[in-house]
């Protein structure tokens, strides 16, 4: 798939800035307004992009290879975002081409009545990527400090001990949650997996656009839901409730990305080259044989051609 | 990736020939001395198998699409071979460029002592497709009556009550398992899941090479396991255990196709073939819109419009 063609220099540099911009530091406090949610380069184009694109994916493709034989680490790739800002098309565009043996999607949805009588990790748990595979969660365990911080009635329903919910939530409950969601990660990334974390950053102007084309477009009318436009209504609760669960959570260990998504092509290109350099500074290698696995090699040959 | 050749009547034909010719009927007594297992045809060749397998895989990439927006079927491909037949390069040739989103590969190994506390279909039936989804099983419920049969103390392991596993299992054990299989498939496919069965039918010879590749070639010295040299011994025992096992239960709602599987350009392009085939006879389409819901999109225009 990769061109023979190859990308500038400068295009290469903007490309390291923009992405290198998206990252979230710990410590830092989130204004949503202050990230771009649309390209704001000038040098790369479109086409340039779709090629570095795929050359990364490329390169990731051969590195999941060797991340598989290693079976050291795993690689967790969170997804969260508003209604259409292009989840689904991201895993579709950047994944395909990775082997599916090694990748593994779950997407959550509304919690079921049997989920919902266990704590709020223990679904995300089960979904984890083994050693050697690459986990892709589309939304989130930040879903439960997300629409759960928008719609509190849902953390109601989940039956807590000691939760008044006829009462407004303390921010200390929240604050509870991130840090418990900071321990997840960290057990995670202590056991050798990689967690990447990214909010596909939408204007609420390109979100109008992008239901109303459900909505005219007789091909994607499957694809809309009444319930996206009824939640518009919460727009600022969620970005406040994103800068609050981001800002508390972006760690060293588990950094959050937030990546422009007006613009769809952009969006992937940038994901795909945090997921790439990620991969690559792992610097994995193909397992080496030690002098015992030698020895049965060489048995084990012996005995292959005397059959 | 489709390229601008096309096939020729010719060639299209051979493939339909040959492939029909891989699956085996219900009520056939299967001898797998009769099946090829390498490439048997004189017209086709590698480079035009590899245009055609290019283009099938792009066409179930897109019939992927509908099957998930369709929400009625899901596929089941399970996967069974002798060890270095191929199944694992099947699954990332076959299958990479599909939207792992849709896509859930389960490999079964060894079960563990949990697993061992259940009936054998137990840990199956938690990796089975959703509706929309394509499920692959690398190895399967299948080794059940494989594995299990070559080997009858794994048997012994599963502390099955009213079985005397000290002395030879009775040919009504394995038939009862059949019977079971064939239940559970069927309860599967009334639910709306196509079952394809894909045995990968290796010689013995190319197996040897294959081994001695992966002993003499550093770069494969990872995969090699003493245990496959060791399997080997089992050869014939493995054989006649397929043929029985298919024979019971190559059903129509459940087919088996025996694949060659010496050439590997060969058994991917039969087996993109026949799931190609499978999905366009669903003859699936994108879900249409009822009176009712283009009420509410008309309705949800209006309220984004006038926001």
């Amino acid at each position: 798939m990769a061109k023979s063609a190859t990308s500038t220099p400068a295009e290469l540099k903007e490309l390291k800035t923009l992405v290198g911009a998206m990252r979230v530091e710990p410590g830092e406090k989130v204004k949503l307004k202050q990230y771009p949610t649309a390209f704001t380069g000038t040098t790369l184009t479109k086409e340039t992009a779709i090629r570095i694109m795929d050359e990364g994916i490329e390169q990731v493709s051969r590195l999941q290879d060797v991340l598989y034989a290693d079976d050291k680490h795993s690689l967790l790739i969170v997804l969260q975002a508003m209604d259409t800002a292009g989840k689904d098309g991201a895993i579709k565009h950047v994944m395909s081409g990775l082997n599916p043996q090694g990748v593994k999607v779950t997407s959550f949805k509304r919690p079921s009545d049997n989920e919902l009588d266990h704590d709020f990790l223990w679904r995300h748990y089960q979904a984890l990527p083994a050693r050697g595979e690459i986990g892709i969660f589309n939304r989130s365990h930040y879903e439960n400090v997300l629409v759960s911080k928008v719609h509190p009635e849902i953390v109601a329903s989940e039956k807590l001990p000691g939760i008044d919910t006829s009462r407004p939530l303390p921010e200390s409950f929240w604050k509870e949650r991130y840090h418990v969601i900071n321990d997840f990660e960290r057990i995670l990334v202590r056991s050798g997996t990689i967690v990447l974390k990214f909010f596909l950053h939408l204007s609420k102007e390109e979100q109008k656009r992008r239901l109303l084309s459900r909505i005219d477009d007789q091909e994607k009318n499957w694809k809309f839901s009444a319930a996206d436009v009824h939640e518009r209504e919460y727009w600022e609760a969620y970005q406040h409730a994103y800068e609050d669960a981001i800002t508390a959570t972006s760690t060293n260990h588990a950094p959050w990305y937030i990546i422009p998504a007006d613009d769809k092509w952009w969006s992937r290109l940038a994901l795909t080259t945090v997921l790439h350099k990620t991969v690559e500074d792992l610097d994995l290698r193909y397992p080496t044989v030690s002098k015992e696995q030698l020895a049965i090699l060489a048995e084990a040959r012996t005995r292959l051609v005397n059959e």
